[in-house]
Parts: structure tokens; sequence; C-alpha cells
């Protein structure tokens, strides 16, 4: 028999432990700042939003944090994840490049989200809180809490974008499947949202808009706490399980990548994948080209700046420090929701300031056109938030093409497209345009940063 | 750690051989009549539609059939498909059965269909032919043979029933995206597909009329042929890696069924799951029950007539001897498009004839509300079509707990309802009713059976 396709690993692989990249970084983040004083917050402060567990884990510096055994039976399901070998994507590029994906589409909720839904809920079943809020864009977070929720016995409301809402029925469906309530964000059940569509009634929404909103009703109800699915450390911890079991499975490949890609939106999925990598190049081990690829119509890494700001539209989260366009930002409306976030995650930003890893952004059509030519050699249809991946693993090959590099890339495929069709049909049909941000908007948001900067 | 969830087969595990249950079956099936001289078939009838290879399956009695390396090759990328246990389900319904399910929604295409259409695209391509032309209902054969065709660079012309078109344009979307043609039928493209219009120019469509038209275009062409998605002998040959995986897999639990369950339109799902259990049983092993399950608004073993009728409404394919509702029938809209035929596979028939295996008919909403049920439990939405078998596991399971019987089920989760939203949403709504066939419609059907019957 020919090489594998792919390497998959039984149950008793799945991570013992998340890791945590703090403990390996030269320096550590600036901290965060209360949104009230702009002091450096302590553990308490985050009390009405987490539970305390997660809490802690926001600012654990251990190297190794372990995962509660009913967060693992549940991992059971479709962990480890599989990597695959991308043999007929090679073939069809003719490039001597090896092209790995790890694919987290799937689990049943379809992306890599489930990895800190499963984690978070078990976490604030454990410490009796009955009701979950969040917010989602494409669906892929709401979906994955909807399902943990499900699971673990909450209830969990979801904000979600309004323009994803509207493009997006099937997703909410989904949520409504796993027993979840979806609401389309800005809504009028928030004093934050009934703010925004009082100046504009048709506003498209915005994650930092359903942020808002959800840690608005979080903060108002004790047995109620918000969720995040991204940006925040300890979500890019539960994260690496991915990177974590790449490296395992690239092993018994007898390889070793040198280059790690994925897209980011708010980190959580380019964390995954790359802070085992980073942390294995920080204490010593190879040290592979690191990027992040984000969409060029929202590109907080590549475009924005590295200041303290606000996580959400009205500015009730804690500042960070992070490459920002601004929280007032409205990215345009292009099909990869899941991207459209004003920030990037602090740890992420921290290490893209210490010069570990890359920035790129791609425009919206070369995504879909890369989408169309994976889907076509390896019979995956990838959601439009990870085709930004594939589009950079596809520039990567075509590289090594051209330059006779036999290198090995490897991407995560964070999720797959089966609710983002019309996204392909409009690309198909020639709807999609390579949106641009609002130059003068960019300018008038990054001028409004907190002076907390000055 | 506690028992596992998932048992995972590494490649190296994949069946080296379809199981063909014709070598182990106390007689064989009756022969298969030409359309036009009502006279048993030789293999050379069938050229026009089907290349050799495929045709020497359809009437082989040896049994096993090597599986080529490059369909193999191709397996490799999800199979071994996942066997899981169903606890968190065995938990909600306090049950002491266990249940497992094999999980065929991991292929990229989303469903069982591509085990056949991989093999059907191979044995194409080997012998020349340059396009394939099929009929799909609720679209998975269809996505599935785009898929083939774009591994094997063949082209693909899909006739889609008009009412899963039009209720599933994200499954259309999906077959295009591979590069595949779909066209809404009946269409009027087609001599058969015209006819209809004439007579009623809203028709819904049927499998019968998709078919009727893809064969007459394959027809006419030297270098384009047919392939179906289900019912004839080689495409039921093509499931069994389910069963003989499921019965590894199995093994590596400790564990044997008592009952086997499948969904049944065409047969080929349930035949993959159930044929390898079965000819185990004829061969003297433990002999399971064996259930097809089938919808109550499109009863084929239950409430069809065991005779000789064509596959298709326009009566251009051979007869075989089969539970039919008459090929006439037009069933009504229900959502499992997959199982909205009026025949049910000779083989499949045939052993409900010999008492081999039982049916057993459900209403749609008992479906939805097993699938619901099983959502919140494992976190899968199944397709409308496995609801069918989804439904049944469960009922096994309660009675197991009536009877206080700690009995093992087995189930093929065929596929994912990722592309079939749109009816979760309408039972959400409440606007699912429980279907039923015309009884009169049945009869005028059943009435008009060919004389070959007399």
């Amino acid at each position: 028999m020919s090489d594998p396709i792919k390497y998959v690993l039984d149950e008793s692989r799945i991570p013992k432990a998340w890791y945590n990249i703090a403990a390996d970084l030269p320096t550590p983040p600036p901290p965060v700042l209360h949104p009230g004083t702009l002091q450096p917050i302590g553990p308490g402060d985050l009390a009405p939003l987490f539970p305390m567990s997660l809490i802690l884990q926001e600012v654990s510096t251990e190297r190794e944090i372990e995962i509660p055994t009913p967060v693992r039976d549940i991992y059971r399901q479709w962990r480890p994840s599989p990597l695959c070998r991308a043999r007929r994507l090679e073939k069809a590029l003719d490039t001597p490049a090896k092209i790995y994906y790890k694919y987290e589409g799937v689990s049943p909720a379809g992306s890599h989200k489930p990895n800190s839904s499963i984690a978070q809920a078990f976490y604030n079943k454990e410490e009796g809180v009955k009701r979950l809020v969040t917010e989602t864009g494409a669906g892929q977070w709401g979906s994955s809490l909807a399902l943990a929720g499900s699971f673990f016995g909450l209830e969990v409301d979801i904000y979600m974008v309004r323009v994803s809402y509207n493009q997006k029925p099937y997703r909410r469906a989904l949520m409504e499947t796993y027993g979840a309530r979806c609401v389309a964000s800005p809504s009028t059940e928030t004093a934050s949202g009934r703010a925004i569509l009082e100046k504009r009634p048709d506003h498209p929404g915005s994650l930092g808009i359903a942020i808002s909103e959800a840690v608005e009703i979080a903060a108002q109800r004790d047995d109620t706490k918000y969720a995040l699915g991204s940006v925040l450390n300890h979500v890019l911890l539960h994260q690496t399980v991915i990177g974590q079991e790449a490296i395992a499975q690239l092993d018994m490949a007898g390889d070793y990548p040198d280059v790690v890609l994925g897209c980011a939106g708010g980190g959580s999925n380019f964390a995954g994948i790359a802070f085992p990598f980073l942390g294995a190049g920080l204490r010593g081990g190879p040290k592979p080209r690191i990027v992040a690829v984000e969409p060029s119509a929202c590109p907080s890494i590549t475009r924005g700046k590295y200041a303290y700001d606000f996580g959400d539209t009205a500015h009730l989260t804690p500042l960070m420090k992070m490459h920002t366009l601004g929280s007032t930002f409205t990215p345009p409306g292009f099909h990869a929701g899941g991207l459209r976030y004003h920030g990037m995650s602090q740890l992420v930003s921290h290490c893209a300031r210490l010069g570990l890893i890359e920035g790129l952004a791609v425009p919206q059509i070369a995504c879909f056109e890369a989408g169309v030519q994976f889907a076509r050699s390896e019979g995956i249809v990838p959601a439009p938030e990870s085709n930004h991946a594939v589009c950079a693993a596809i520039r990567e090959a075509l590289r090594c093409k051209e330059e006779g590099k036999a290198e090995t890339i490897l991407f995560s495929l964070s999720g797959h497209g089966h609710f983002d069709m019309q996204a392909y049909t409009d690309y198909f049909a020639g709807k999609l345009a390579d949106l641009e941000y609002d130059e003068a908007e960019l300018a008038m948001a990054l001028s409004g940063l907190p002076s907390v900067n000055a």
C-alpha cells in the first residue's frame, strides 16, 4: 500500500493538557485594563462574566493545564481530528511541496469551535451557571456553544450578527436544533442594541456589537455568564489540542512543517494550530515560519494599530493591547463572517509584535478560487474563513514550485462550508467582489482609540 | 480512561474486497428481464448504459470482489468510517441497550454514497468514458457522483427531482462546486421529460422520472454512460465496506449486534450495513434481526407488491422482481428525498421474500423527533433519510428498556443533514405533516404493473 493519506490517532492520544504559550513567551503581553478605571484588572473584575476556573486559565502562566475528563470524554467523539496529506491537490498544483491539513470540520458542529465551547460549558456548569450568552458571526461559534449547552444542560442565547443571520438561515436552524435561542444583532433586547438601531435601523451588525449585547445581558443576571468564541487567552488555550495533535501526527509521517498557516479573525483557530509549534521553537526546537492569514477587507494584523482597545463596540469589555482597526470599525459584509472582527487576540498580537509570527492579508475572490480548487481536488468544501488558509497554502506551494523547494506546508482547515453554500453560489454567479474597507472609516475608528494609548 | 466512544481503524483495515451476498443466498433472485422482449437479459444488453466491469459485478456470484487500489486510495481519505457508541443517547433514553452507529457522514460529500460513486467513476474512466449521467433525489447521490467525477476527470450531468431541486439550492451548489451540471427533472432536455411536462407542467418529479431522463441521455452517446446510486447489485456491493468495517469495529468493542438497522429507499445504505451481517449468519454465524426502515409515505417493502417492475417511469430500464409501489406511483413530497422511490432493490426484496430481513415503516414527524433527540444527545444532525434508522433505533432501545433487555443495537447513520436544514426548520415551525400516499393512486399504479406478472 502506498503512503497514508490521513494520519489517525486513537482516543488515548487526545492531549491530556492544553498548552499555554504564556509559559514560553520571552516577555508577557501588556496587562489587561479595566474599562472604567483603565487600571490593570484582577481576576475578581471578570467574575460577573466568567466562572473563576476560566478566569484563572486566562491569567495562568503554567505551561500545561490539565483537560478535565468530562471534556476529554466529549472530545473523544471526533478527536484526535484527522491530519491529511493533500496529495491530489499537490498533484494538481504540480508542486514539490508536501501539503498537510489538519481537519477540524469533523466535529459535530463542523469547526474547531467545540474545542473551547465544550470546555467553557463544562466549567460554567461546574460553577452552577444555568444560562450562557454569546455572540456569533458566521455562526460557527454559536452552533458550537449551542451544541455544548445541549450536552451539559445549559440554556444558550446567541446574538448573531444580522448580516449573517440573514445570509445563513440554516446556521440558525442548526443552533435551534441544538435547542439554543438565536437573535439577530443589533437587537431590541439590550440597551446597546437599541442605541445602535436608533441611529441606523438597518445596521448590518458586527461582532463588536453582538459582544456588547451578550456582555450586557450576562452582567445583569447571577445565573447567566458570558462565553466568548475567540480572542481571550483561555479560548486560544483550549484550541491548542489542534497543534499538539498535528505534531504527533506529523511525527507519524516522519515530517515537520517549514510553514504553518491558519486563518485569523479573533485568533483562536490560528493559535490552536500555531502555538504548539511556536512554543516548541521557543524551547529550542525547530522554528517553522508561522503565518496568520486574514481578509484584506478586515486586516487587523497587517493594517491595524498595535494599541489598547475595547473588545466590543459599546465599550463594556476590558481593554487589551492588540492589533486593532478600532472598536467602532464596521468591516464590509464579506462572506467569512468569522473573520469580521476589528481586533486580534492580545496573545497573537503580542507574538506578531515580537516578530514570532507573520501576517498575510488575502482578498475574498482569491480565497473562493482556492476553496473551489481544494474542493475539486480533496473533496472537502471549506468554510469561507478556512479558505484564507487554503489560499495561503496554495500560494506557498506555488512558491515552492517556482523555487524548486520540497517544503512541508501545514495548514488548519478550521471547518467545512456546508452552511456557507450561498457564498459559493454567489462566487459562481460572479456576484462576489473583493470588498474594500472604507479608508476614511478606518482612519476615524483608529483616531477614536481610547486615550490610554496617548 | 473510560470505555471508548468511537472505534477507529487505520487505513490498512479498509476492506480489501467488497462482499457479494449473492454467493451466500440460499436461492438466487429471479432473472432480470429485457424491457422490450421481457426475456432474461445478458451482460451485452446493459453495455450501452454501463461499463463491462460493472456489468460483470452485477451478475457475479463470487463472494469477494477485489477493491481496485485507486478506489481504496480515495476511500483512505475518510474510511474506515467511525463506529460510535451513542452513550449520551443511551443515558437520555435510560435504556439498558447498547446503541452503536456507523457514521458515513464523514465522507467529503457527507453520506455513504461515495462508496459507490468513486468505484463507478473509476471503472468508467478505465473503459474510456468521458461523461456520466445520473439522477438524484435529495442530492446525496448527485453530489457524490459530482465528487467522484472531479477526482477522475469525468463530466457529470445530474437530473435532480424538481421538488428537491427547489427545496435544496445548497445541495445543488455543492454539485456545482465539484464541477457538475445540475438540471431540474422533469426537464425539457429529454423526450421522457418533455412528455411528462406536457401533461403536467408543474410536475414535482420523482426518482423514476429522473432515471428515465438520465438513461435516455446515456443511451444516445457512446462516450456517455449512466450511473445509478442505489438499487442495482453492483451499487449494493460497493456499500458493503460499511458492514464489513462495522464487524471489525464491534469486534474491537467485544460486541455483536442483536439488531441491525438501516434506512431503505433503493436499498444501498441498508444493504451496505446489513449484508455482511446477513452473510455471516447464512454461513453459520450469529443471526441478528435485520430491519429495513422505510417511510410510511413510500412503503415499498411493507405495502408494495413483490412483482416484476421497471426501475423508471418511462419504462426504459430492464425489469426486476422487487417490492414495488408501481413505476407510475409518485410519492408525496416528504423531506427524505432519497427514500422517495417506488421500488426496492431486487436483492433486498429477495431477502425480504425469503424472510431473512424485516421491513418497518415509520412516519415523517416521528423521524424528525428522533433526529432532534439524536442531535441534542450526540451532536450530529442526521439527514432526513438517516432519521428513519435513528427513529427505529430509539424504538428498539425503548423496547429493550420495557423488556429489561441489554441488547446491542447497530444502525447506519448514512449521512448528515447539513443540506437538509429547511426540513428541520419546517419541523420546528410545525409545518411538517405525516404525509400519506394516495391509496387510489397506489392501487392504480399497482394495477398497471407489467403483464409479465400475470
